[in-house]
């Protein structure tokens, strides 16, 4: 066997497979925000050449991996598995975006932590050796995001200091098997392991505060990651959740503070990182599908690829909820997946 | 390594997993169809005392879990990971359903074909050695799919004949890793191996004829199966889609036969077995999460473990598309995953 079950909800693989490459794929306003000159590809008009957002944002997933497997000289039909998701109902973005790959496809649904389901699954079946190349896909935009969330765009409804604005982007990751090809002349950023979260239902209700939402499933996610893996914050140099967002981080703060740890050093949310929260009018933060993906593509693994941080536990969170859940009053639970990442 | 990848999209384990239970919850008319007596549960008003369509679902996917573990005597705690999804958009059905088992999530979506696609993660994880036991559930109701896909109930909006009737039921699936603990003794089922579908878009845009839009994928999948396994339809006692109904068999007979096969002998679709199509009124047949999953779960697995059926191709297909797609004009491409099902 080439892994080893922790705990409860973890797994540590023995063969850790790596991450070749790593593509974004980003709107206007991300292009102008603290991370914009990263990312591969930006695009004036939020539209990618397309006619509908939600072409767009299919557009994107597609550049995304089609830039993914062009910086490590790979060919679509090389790649046995393709795991892929969006925020869309019926994942439509997924669907038509990577069809033209045809690559045998596994749609996700984890809301914003599905970058961190699409690694965790890439990761285990490549250290399974179910296959030499697996790719993971996630996005999201804003404005289909909007229109499927919340209201048309055009009636400018005024939006609470607590929400989120949805990132427009797609974050592409080609993962590869350790093995004869010895993957480390081209990778030194390993997927070492990998926390499955639970869904954890603190009973708010209220999904315009979605950081809120999500922070007692990321507080879940992480303290699970140090007892299985017998670690604290003191053995990663960087705990980076999804789109926690300025309100969700003081609370995971003070929850995680109440199960006897203190992250508050190591901790860094993509939400706040991708947007000037200052110039930008963008609330809590940024979110979606695409926020922890174009982050973690453009800003976190280039640091782990050097070396700067060698160990990182990333941990996307998800609200899962839809327009109908919301509207029969059921409460707001969230989600959220770890992905130990390591230096090598 | 406990597995052997075939061909370009197969996988076939070594150490086989097992599906050591099942379990079936389904609606009225469902109980009122030819496998009616099969389902293990099953109620007289389609809420499952719930009030609302919605939550009528996630109580079936909860009750299909609880009832699955129980047959096997198997704690939810004890259940590593857990494959679930459903037809709704961000997959509430399943994150409401089966939050109360506090089982770590993996939430999927593949359309019809998600039962196909949960079971080949289960299958894949046991077999990887992720985990003892694996849980794959999936479900669709007739009042959430026609308010998520169609029109208000109460327009008694007329249906062409060839549109699905979305059956009213969830199926749950314990799958146990082959060890040390012998499930040969609890168990004569298993999953030998899995053909994972791409997305195959001939161009149709009609959603209400689902059969004729995932027909293509159903062949592409069976003949992949074919190529990658090294058989032919002579190698399989049933091979089995999941919703394709009497327009999309009939296609899929003509595609199959293009490529060289003829499968009419030995196929079954849970679409046209589910429901009696002279008296109850449900033109194509069948269709949704639950379909191929409850009649997989009450009628095909017990063939299975009698010996009855040696070895089953179980194909269930999924049409990818949403309102917002369909009235974007976008085609409704299908996906399809094949599950090796062989008695032992």
């Amino acid at each position: 066997m080439n892994q080893i079950v922790k705990g409860s909800q973890s797994l540590e693989f023995q063969n850790a497979p790596y991450i070749v490459s790593a593509a974004s794929v980003a709107g206007s306003k991300e292009a102008e925000g603290p991370l914009g000159k990263l990312f591969d590809m930006t695009n004036e008009d939020d539209l990618f050449g397309a006619q509908t957002w939600e072409e767009a944002e299919s557009t994107m997933q597609k550049e995304a991996c089609v830039l993914a497997l062009g910086k490590a000289h790979v060919e679509a039909e090389d790649v046995r598995y393709l795991f892929g998701g969006d925020l869309l109902r019926q994942g439509i973005a997924t669907s038509m975006g990577v069809e033209a790959l045809q690559i045998p496809l596994f749609g996700l649904y984890g809301a914003c932590s599905t970058s961190g389901e699409a690694l965790a699954l890439a990761g285990m079946s490549a250290a399974a050796g179910y296959g030499e190349y697996m790719l993971a896909v996630t996005s999201s935009h804003f404005g289909s995001a909007e229109k499927e969330f919340r209201f048309p765009l055009g009636y400018a409804s005024q939006r609470p200091l607590s929400a989120h604005w949805t990132v427009t982007g797609s974050g592409a990751f080609l993962v590869q098997a350790a093995g004869e090809s010895d993957p480390e002349k081209k990778s030194h950023v390993r997927i070492a392991g990998v926390t499955i979260g639970k869904i954890v239902d603190y009973g708010l209700k209220d999904s315009q505060n979605m950081g809120a939402c999500m922070a007692p499933a990321a507080m879940d996610t992480i303290v699970q990651n140090f007892a299985d893996m017998g670690r604290s914050e003191m053995d990663y140099d960087r705990i980076i959740t999804g789109d926690l967002g300025y309100v969700g981080q003081s609370i995971l703060f003070d929850l995680v503070r109440g199960k006897g740890y203190d992250i508050r050093e190591k901790h860094l949310d993509c939400g706040m990182a991708i947007f000037d929260q200052q110039t930008q009018d963008t609330h809590a933060g940024g979110s979606g599908c695409g926020c922890a993906a174009v982050t973690l593509a453009s800003f976190v693994l280039p640091k782990i690829e050097k070396g700067e941080w060698k160990r990182v536990l990333f941990v996307p969170t998800g609200a899962l909820m839809s327009t109908v859940s919301y509207n029969e009053g059921a409460s707001v639970p969230g989600i959220a997946h770890g992905i130990v990442l390591e230096h090598c």
